[in-house]
């Protein structure tokens, strides 16, 4: 099952709450979603996501469909029952990934022929009907429907010719999707043409979806043009139905996401960056390997509530990251998702609350300051 | 603090509980510590130690001085208040790693000049006098007088030699050591022979200790020699004083201290195992990334109950581990130090019981029989 229902429109702002019900539970929007690539948030358990307040996690089907193979994941009761986490998924169609990390690529209206990064260069094929029939193994709660990612920058005419396959391929994937209570969304392209991306919110309505991707972007444009690009999108999604901004970004991005009507948000980057020891915080970025924290007794941010910060000094956790120390990974994992989940929850309540707004506006202004 | 009682005399066997109280709390005996190298047990967080039933962990003196430095962790409130474990803690006196890790050694009477392996090729001295000052400000509960690792094999001379230096140590360990509430265990050496091993037991009960330790062994010598040891050397112990195997070791090594008198114990193997994708079960080892686990919807071992075992299929946690998921590094580490500890319960369990020498054969026979 799958439903959407706005539950509140921001005030002075195109920020809105939502619910999002499956059969694995409630989602409330905006939210962000921690990366789960290989059935895995990488260094913590289904444990230590519910303890963090995850609510909802993304996969990553490119590289499940190599490693260990949707068919195994689906004898297993899908990704739910693989990976031990009882909450809603969702996963992404494989499109970006082909794109970005697969060998010799051959794109023909059919699908997408490449050889892939974990195999040993086996040949492999994906078309829409498949993206779809390995998303419906995966057994996510929303899945996604195959799209191609254009590089940066790219022609106009590049650009079209790649949104009309990317619509025929949304077509498709509407068409083979069977009746699995799973939503099925279509992702939004057209580079950075404003009335490309207009036409394709507008085709993929036609074509209707249970929500709607904002793709391709964060792919090396700026900042003014990236909010401009959702600008040019948000508004012509139907209001009453989740839109989705994949891929994106910084804390300031998400803020600037929500204030422009989006939904939901994933992003590596919590994730990654705690891993090399770069962690967020309230007073801005931190490098923990950085020598003046060798002696530091504090917490990681003393606003935050998470283990790591209510556990261990920076000590601490830069000698385990000098180390070598796996545990650091973990615990700065933890850390930097707690910020990125923690700043959904004060965004929520500031919409609730009427005060959107002003949030952001002191939210980007001590962030500009101390960064 | 610290005190040791011995509580029963095992029926049958050198077996026997006790129990060990020192100013952070009781370990009964006997007991398995998981070994945390650089002030953390690889992949763990306290809390997930705390789950597994940890009493009392071993931290590496040679490392730590190293790395962060003993008087960073001393301004930190010693090894519990640095990394946050706030129970029993024993410190190795580096001297083990001096001898197997560190270049360009030079020993004299004096103490031992090396190079580090962390620190770029700076020289360091560490003399027994030096040894108990580190371990001070690492504040373990234990602390170990400093000795010389000889190798194997050995000559009869070159042992004894090093043994009579080892005493020197020891005696020089003992007068340096202050009033700190720590208590100092003398470690006996002497190779491969067994009048030394008594003549060793013998000189450190004379200088006097708070419990003894015996090493040297492990190094490659035969499993029938390493007990000979043993029991060359346990004998010459005082009975009511705690005794230490150091460095050892297999499940079946454990069952084989106790019934010679061993009380505690430490080893690298479980958590060092786990992380290759090696397990302990009660049917014998197993590696997980065997093919034949592709598929399996089974648990690690059916008869634990750790939360890697309630959790998570054989076909899941071989997905992680060939997928370099850091993940699978601490769910092995939680099932194989489970595997210890609860041993280690069951074998106190069957010396209260009367019973040691039953569980001895089944736990070996099933083991020999399945591995």
């Amino acid at each position: 099952m799958f439903t959407f229902s706005l539950t509140k429109k921001g005030a002075g702002t195109g920020g809105r709450l939502g619910k999002v019900i499956t059969s694995h539970g409630e989602v409330t929007t905006p939210v962000f979603m921690p990366v789960g690539t290989q059935a895995t948030v990488k260094t913590l358990s289904p444990q230590d996501l519910r303890d963090i307040g995850a609510e909802i996690i993304l996969s990553n089907t490119y590289h499940l469909f190599l490693r260990p193979g949707h068919e195994l994941i689906r004898d297993f009761g899908g990704l739910h029952g693989f990976m031990k986490w009882d909450r809603p998924v969702l996963t992404d169609s494989g499109g970006f990934q082909v794109f970005s990390l697969a060998d010799l690529r051959k794109v023909t209206d059919e699908g997408v022929t490449f050889q892939s990064h974990v195999d040993g260069g086996a040949k492999h094929f994906i078309a829409p009907e498949q993206a779809v029939e390995i998303q419906e193994a995966l057994g996510a709660d929303i899945i996604m429907a195959f799209d191609e990612c254009i590089p940066y920058p790219a022609t106009k005419d590049y650009a079209q010719e790649s949104l009309e396959r990317t619509h025929r391929w949304a077509r498709r994937c509407r068409e083979a999707k069977r009746d699995t209570g799973q939503a099925l969304f279509g992702i939004v392209q057209g580079g950075m043409y404003p009335d490309l991306r207009k036409r394709s919110a507008e085709t993929l309505v036609d074509i209707g979806f249970e929500g709607y991707a904002i793709g391709g972007l964060s792919v090396g444009e700026t900042k003014p043009l990236m909010y401009e690009m959702i600008e040019a999108t948000a508004p012509h999604l139907p209001a009453d139905q989740p839109r989705y901004l994949m891929g994106v970004g910084t804390p300031e991005d998400l803020v600037e996401g929500v204030d422009r009507g989006i939904d939901l948000f994933d992003c590596v980057m919590p994730t990654r960056n705690a891993r090399n020891g770069t962690f967020f915080t309230s007073f801005g970025k931190m490098a923990i390997r950085n020598s003046r924290y060798e002696r530091d007794s504090g917490p990681l941010d003393p606003e935050c509530g998470c283990y790591t910060c209510r556990t261990f000094s920076r000590a601490y956790l830069r000698h385990l990251f000098n180390a070598g120390e796996v545990l650091a990974l973990r615990l700065g994992t933890i850390h930097n998702l707690t910020f990125y989940l923690d700043l959904m929850r004060k965004i929520r309540k500031s919409i609730e609350e009427d005060r959107f707004r002003e949030f952001k506006k002191e939210f980007l202004a001590k962030r500009g300051q101390e960064e």
